[in-house]
């Protein structure tokens, strides 16, 4: 490595060095996302690569992750959510020390059916990468490649020294005795993983002083590269779609059912002890629940998710409302705030709004591109998909009225003091749009009602049979999980 | 508790209900911040009593924190910043479902030292309180109490009903059995924490449903008084501060100090061995450090930094710039942004610059009020007293240059290509105010220059001297730490 004669980058090292901290501030300017991964060998020289490269940069612009042992917090969550929630803001660079691929191996590598789980982990993560891609964030893959005896050779130098003797552990030389039956898996993982906007570059790091030049000129050339297209922060064009089918789940809807007072209160209370009990059996064996409310304005959501919660113990069940954005969430993927909000193994979070407000309101007031809410069908599904592979349990409502409900009990609200606050100019506005919402809900639904994430219309003209219906999916839901 | 035939809250209950969504409103539009502790004996019912107060809430306002065991992630901070994470922002209301003061129980009623570690929560405690009503926090406080047989009741009940028996710990029976001893303990711990604006309401709680209605009509009570007083969000004024001594660490900085190119070359190398030796000494002790850089503009900061940084392995050392605060950190205590970054247990963080711009530009250029900035020297003392006493170590940096070695500095930065970007209109106007930074400076290393956590004034007229002298600091700190 090129330093002087007081240790510090000195040279090439230095030039290159400057040139980050130009290409950063360039880049930043133009608010595009990087990520870059470092991976590699036990002992490859990971920390000592990003040291070097975190001194070229400015701090200011730069969050650094260090994947060690998983804790707590992470092992709580879903495999993808754990990376989701570390993605960088435009215009910032996420350095990662390990990542995803680490994990996947980690967690994979053992077990009868790991081929199995290892080709899963790396859909996901192959999705992972090309949702950021499309959205316009620079992923950067490193692979420090050293000689099975180069590593023997680093790992007896540590265990050799005072100060690094107990970083090392049996789980570093089961690793290294397993180096060449670990070659070709490692190689895999890299093929299944390459991709134009997330490219892999393997350093040959047996030499630390030419891997550590090779990892900054590396990072130089493709931020260079990157500035030099045009439309660098627009991310990808959208797919085209298939036309939507005419059968849909909302046509099926009749909204003339009806629940009596007499009735609900027979049926309510049972209810409650129901749910009481769904929520402990998910509780006990660490099962999430995600349970999403969209529905016209004053269709009922805020009221029925109040029944919902009241029975529930309030330790570990969660509303999460979603409104506006803040500027931070807008400053990334637009999924990134939902997976923040995914809920821990074992805890329920009912989201009052949710990811799907991206075809809804953001496609109807324009907030959102065409590109991207058309692309956003696919991404929420993919989304959806992993988390309910990973064992989580999802129940997505539609709450549906006609424009008549919604009318009167606009003026309901207008004319109770109590309630008067709930209504204001926007939902009027919204309330002009109803038909081009109706377009949307409709390929909304026609788009994302899967399998294994199927949509639940519940008829809410009358809200007593809406808040039963409510109570009573999720409760045949959890006993179908549990 | 007075509910309807379908087990939802009626009577006097739905109307505290519907008050308290009405009182929340206008708190909010007021952007006072409210935090509601509800602590209680085991099995006395707080659950309950938090699911009716989330009932009458709108969940867009409120936080909910429910304190269980503590996660790996709390254990590694300490015992007060795990609370301030938590504090809400204005406008806010934070539901706690058990809080500080389980924790203060449950950590420090054990040992042969247990009095005094409780006392020392309780100081700890106390300054947290004070330090949130202060800046306009309004603190409840409820403590549900239940007799020893009605908890041993409650505790059977549960172990017969299959739902809840594996809630039933050893430990809950341990509680139990120790209820009489517990007695004077909790009393003296209310006693002791008893404020003004941070009041505890002891609620009787054998009979569930008027303990509830205690709860909220308490609630609904003194929110109503404090949107009655004057000036709510305002916080307190600031109290009277003795004057400063003549006696500075500023005055003894000899700015002719220098180190020539080839002492730096011969003693540079040695430092960054020490440092890293440093590291991983701190790492293996689980020792937590914050190295605090405040100094002039182009006094080095940076490039210290990145010297300091330079040897020490990145998973584990953190460079947190300080800038403008965000939306949500304005919303908030101006503390908390700073407990966010306290570093876990093992780990070092580098502020370039840190909470003394409070006192410092926030001073200056008038973005802290007198009372705001007057009241800091104290809470930050406080603050870094806490986390001193817990464990942590703390090293300040004021890097001292005079004023024609900063105004050659900001010319040279604006001849050189490669660093013109460093300098910026503000930092010409900044100077334009160095009098009245000098008198701001002088203040805060008179005023927070204390035992547990001086000042190192930094000789920086002279660069390489400074970098030494940086570095000699953290490694002969440790060395005393360890």
């Amino acid at each position: 490595m090129s330093t002087n004669a007081a240790g510090e980058p000195d040279g090439r090292l230095k030039a290159l060095g400057l040139e980050l901290g130009v290409l950063q501030r360039a880049l930043r300017a133009r608010g595009v996302p990087v990520i870059v991964v470092v991976e590699g060998w036990n002992a490859s020289g990971i920390s000592e690569a990003i040291a070097a490269l975190l001194y070229g940069l400015d701090p200011r612009g730069v969050d650094f992750h260090a994947f060690g042992r998983p804790v707590e917090e992470e092992l709580a969550h879903s495999f993808l959510r754990r990376f989701w929630v570390r993605t960088p803001a435009h215009g910032r660079i996420a350095v990662f020390a390990r990542s995803w691929y680490s994990r996947a191996m980690a967690e994979m590598l053992t077990g009868i059916d790991w081929q199995a789980r290892l080709d899963r982990a790396l859909t996901s993560i192959t999705t992972f990468e090309r949702q950021l891609t499309d959205d316009g964030t620079l992923i950067l893959k490193f692979f420090l490649q050293i000689s099975k005896e180069e590593q023997r050779r680093r790992l007896l130098a540590r265990e050799r020294d005072p100060l690094t003797a107990w970083m090392i552990t049996q789980n570093d030389w089961d690793f290294h005795r397993q180096y060449d039956e670990l070659t070709p898996v490692i190689q895999r993982i890299q093929d299944r993983t390459e991709a134009p906007c997330a490219p892999w570059r393997r350093v040959e790091a047996d030499d630390p002083g030419p891997a550590i030049e090779d990892v900054l000129s590396t990072v130089v050339k493709r931020l260079r590269a990157r500035l030099d297209e045009p439309g660098i922060a627009e991310g990808r064009r959208a797919e085209t779609l298939p036309p939507i089918g005419g059968d849909s789940p909302l046509d099926r809807a009749d909204l003339s059912l009806s629940t009596s007072r007499h009735e609900y209160e027979h049926v309510a209370p049972e209810c409650q002890t129901k749910l009481r009990t769904a929520q402990y059996s998910l509780y006990r064996r660490r099962i999430p629940l995600m349970i999403v409310y969209e529905g016209w304005d004053a269709a009922g959501k805020g009221g029925s998710i109040k029944r919902l919660t009241l029975p529930m113990n309030p330790r570990g069940c969660t509303v999460v409302p979603i409104g506006r954005p803040t500027e931070d969430e807008l400053a990334h993927h637009y999924l990134w705030r939902f997976y923040q909000q995914f809920p821990p193994a074992g805890e329920i979070r009912i989201f009052d709004r949710s990811w799907y407000g991206r075809v809804l309101v953001e496609r109807v007031e324009g907030l959102a591109t065409e590109p991207q809410w058309r692309r956003a069908y696919n991404e929420i599904n993919e989304m959806e998909r992993a988390y309910v592979e990973d064992g989580g349990g999802l129940v997505k409502f539609w709450l549906e009225i006609d424009a008549g409900t919604q009318l009167r009990r606009f003026r309901e609200r207008e004319e109770n003091p109590d309630k008067r606050w709930k209504i204001t100019e926007e939902d009027w506005r919204n309330r002009e749009k109803w038909e081009q919402y109706a377009v949307a809900v409709r390929e909304m639904i026609a788009r994302t009602h899967t399998p294994q994430a199927p949509w639940t219309v519940v008829e809410s003209n009358d809200k007593l049979f809406a808040r039963i219906k409510a109570q009573r999916t999720v409760i045949e839901y959890v006993n179908g999980l549990i």
